[in-house]
């Protein structure tokens, strides 16, 4: 058994891994950290997790999280990872961190899309991109791992096997997205009142999301070349599930077959890509709660496109479930290990 | 006051074209048909109509439908209206055709989208694509309105003045749409259970949907080439509205602020376009129970891209109030006679 | 034409009045007062209601707000119209109170359960409870109407016949409530949290609401005994609406047939109560948008209890729709006059 | 490990025993039963359960059911297991049915509520009433379980405390209770088309659900005295969770305290029942996805009586996680086995 240290833990990605490391057969939950409730119980907070053995809400403090935890999960807003990992890393801890602060390589980068200062460059270079389906060796060896966004999640398991195919041209891709109220969190505003979001859709960001640099800089890696992408984010009034729907320009004739035989190939053997029938249309309430990505590809020979569709639980394989995955590979145990989810349906 | 008849009033359309035309002060709804519950009162079948008062269901019959009523609307299901309305116009009626059967030119077209025999050609040529904002002049004089799909109204009234600029690669066109679920009407089916539904999202028919080339035989008439478009549907959680994000590739450099003085002349004088603020993102719900297509214009200088959101309640401007539009049109009377609605919100 | 100012311009009730004055045929929406948004337009607050012709948002002034309206609606928070009313009133100002405050005749019993003070008793004392349906004389007359409650709207047209029959122990009310959450109004909390409230329902105050004592206060006062009521509000995943679900002992045999009969006679030539089927179950989305109240009767000969059904649109029958009703009778037009809303379905 | 197999595999019962039992350490899901849809694989019905190792679907054959399963769930419509019931169990099969067929101990009672004819006297009586935390001892030893209904498990587990009291009228209940959807199946009909219960509420079934009997059977029995039970089942617009408000007429003065304190010694160390702070209000989304019912028992000493709230999820507490629960009594396992589930917040 591990000891595990939550910081966040009364927001919607902290109390989502405190459910799942619950089933966590190596995992104690040690420690849950919060800077608003120190010294409260989780429950007063959250009731639904009345009668879940948990321990008390403490401050936080670098040294004793260090110290008591083998790995600490950060569930933080931007810009407190950038301040507090290299205080955990520097005193030795491991550290998976579930905000955007350490997904992009170039600080630079980072200052444009996300209005703030970026983390230490050298703490940058160390981190790891968890992806857990393309990145397991190097999540295996890591001391810090930045999990990637929700977003990100979907649409890079949508893309990077047309991505190193070489099929599409690398400019014309468009990812357009779209997402429950739960990825903008637990903070009250007016942009999720309930009144205002129920029963409407609206897209927001338009060509201003942070998470563009994130897809267009893994495409590009794992593709050898520079991709570009059009990203557009929409929220959806349901609470969990993200869809994405991603087109892209073919420069060579492939049917929907071959499209679909090259994903099985690429995620042969990798436990939580479901590829679904080709020309089908997976449903985010076929992943709900669970740590499934489905995907289908259409190729559109009309007009020259391929089309894939991709749907997570946002708050699983696009937060706390891609988190405990990346720490079952830092742990050498089973990608899988507390995570044999079948979603609930309906 | 003129003597209106409607075909389906049992179906979502039909009670909608009811409400609105409650509310007209020229209008007499002096009959309701319907091929399922002929002799009945509307409110037995749908009681938010009780107190309201309507002519009993009726059995449809060409001759007294085209002797009782100055004019026919047709909210009926695919290939009902291919060959009623022959028989009706025969006989002198006018006819609105809020089904799909004559929007396409083509009869060939329209046997490999719909998969069933198209109306007969020399009706097909008479019928006026009642988009009211482009084609009032041809609307006025008609004898058949076909009225225009909910999809397409969203997508043509975003698309066309872009379309006619020539600032677009014609080929280029991605039509992403989002829409409630009363677009699939009132029948039964799996595809339409709350719980299978609801708190999920999912695209429909990619690639394969019958109003694709409805939104390209309209685009390449006004834009003077042919314009192809990939357009995928998608049902989400909520009862009304469409929200249609396109994409096109700029074959030019342009500045939102130029392709919002486009769209500001285009629509100017046109009481049911409301362009919103360059760079904001309109929401169905600001449109909800009213006429209005809210549209606002996106450039993304980064990638070259145009994007265009609209939103309409795809009951009203998408079915029954553009119905009304158009009647209005063929009447004489000013455009928004009976439709001076503001949205319901929230 | 008169001239009407709205208090509250952009909160939910607000924006409602301005919706429905829009049609209404003998009102001009001169001016719109707003403590927190002035010199702005209200569509900068709210885009829904952009190239509606609206004034500006001006401060509140009440030697100006009395000289420039005919009528002033109060759509403002409990504990304003206690303090702004009587400036008004003292000036002339006929008034439409939308709050709680002038609701209670008893400056006590609101300091009980509204905890905080109540207006003076000289002014309690000269408003009017606006139940357009049993007080129209009353109002007609007011210079000061104090719009009921929503929850108090949908019970007392439920209740008020069967207090006055006699016919139930008048100790022996339950009155199980279900709301949408436009009811809480515009303001951000964890309460309407978008993620906290779909796809789940809770009670809320039970024992404690309160519009309880404004239940009792009309239930007694048209029964002619002291009428005690069991009132448990209920938070709804839905954005507006009302259903009512009572409950009475019997202390007579009665069936439902008789109840049906009694609420018949009580409500003939009432536009807006319709009742339903003896035995039916009305829906609120049966009343969405429209200012009806339909209700329908049924006794369980069984246990010797009458359960009345009764539903509502909270922001019109429960709110707006309701003040232009009683604007109406206090300007001698008909009751419906700008409100022959057919409810928007589905 | 003991083999396992399910009628109704094709019903959202029946795929959330699949979710339930793919945790359980000691079972395996052996064998899946369908009418309609035998030789298939499920997931071509249900694509969700892709990739969890199932068996093919069988049609149903009590012989080989019997023969090849521990035990036997039924997951299948009102009549279906008071036919095939008698058959397995004559031929030794221990029996879980989810259904109501056996639940009602007078088949009079039945033939009156369910409007069809009983199962045979002799297997009712043999049958024993499933309520986990009442009957676990009778359980234990039971071959044929009638798994409670989902109103009745949250209406009893919130009741029977105070019944047994004697300290509240034992004619005086009133049971208003509200459902999510999915408690209606998986049939497709009007009663659960998206756009009809969408943003609406409504009762249903006033004063002659068949859940009505159920209830005043058991409270009758734990209570020693006839108890006589108003019950008003509403369907809102949520997938799952149901919320039970129940009254009663208090007659003696207690305290909410001691209500509390009596309900916290009736439901000491019952794993699943999570008693709440005295006048709190529970959420059905606080038990979502989990087996647990949490309760919180409100006092009005200005009326008399006691309000008791209590939530379950309809799908776990309220049929697949209490029919498990079930199992585990009947084989000697502890109770919570396979169900340790954090509920899915939010």
């Amino acid at each position: 058994m591990i000891r595990v240290g939550i910081v966040g833990a009364t927001g919607y990605s902290g109390v989502e891994l405190i459910r799942l490391l619950a089933g966590h057969p190596h995992v104690q939950v040690a420690n849950l950290y919060s800077s608003s409730a120190e010294g409260e119980a989780l429950d007063s907070v959250l009731p639904h997790v009345q009668h879940v053995s948990l321990p008390q809400l403490s401050a936080i403090d670098a040294e004793q999280m260090s110290a008591a935890n083998d790995v600490v999960f950060l569930a933080t807003p931007a810009g407190v990872s950038a301040e507090l990992s290299p205080e955990l890393l520097k005193r030795g801890a491991r550290v998976i961190d579930l905000s955007g602060d350490f997904r992009l390589e170039s600080g630079e980068v980072y200052r444009q899309w996300y209005k703030r200062e970026p983390a230490p460059g050298e703490w940058l270079d160390r981190a790891v991109y968890g992806l857990a389906e393309w990145n397991a060796a190097q999540v295996a060896g890591a001391q810090l791992v930045a999990n990637p966004g929700c977003y990100p999640t979907a649409a890079l398991l949508a893309l990077i096997p047309l991505a190193q195919s070489g099929w599409v041209n690398p400019r014309s891709w468009i990812v357009d997205a779209k997402s429950g109220v739960s990825g903008a969190g637990r903070g009250v505003s007016l942009g999720v009142h309930f009144s205002e979001i129920n029963d409407s859709i609206h897209a927001y960001k338009v060509a201003q999301h942070q998470h563009t640099p994130e897809i267009e800089q893994e495409l590009s890696k794992k593709g050898g070349v520079e991709h570009v992408v059009q990203f557009t984010p929409h929220l959806v009034p349901m609470t969990r599930g993200i869809l994405v729907t991603a087109y892209g320009q073919l420069e060579r004739a492939v049917t929907t077959d071959e499209v679909h035989q090259l994903y099985r190939s690429a995620y042969e053997g990798k436990p939580f890509v479901r590829l679904r029938k080709p020309g089908s249309h997976p449903r985010t309430k076929e992943v709900y709660g669970s740590n499934y990505c489905d995907i289908s590809v259409h190729v559109d020979e009309r007009t020259g496109r391929v089309i894939v569709l991709s749907v997570i639980d946002n708050m699983v394989k696009g937060a706390a479930g891609q988190a405990v995955q990346n720490m079952n590979l830092m742990f050498g145990w089973p990608e899988a290990t507390g995570l044999p989810l079948v979603p609930l349906f309906p």
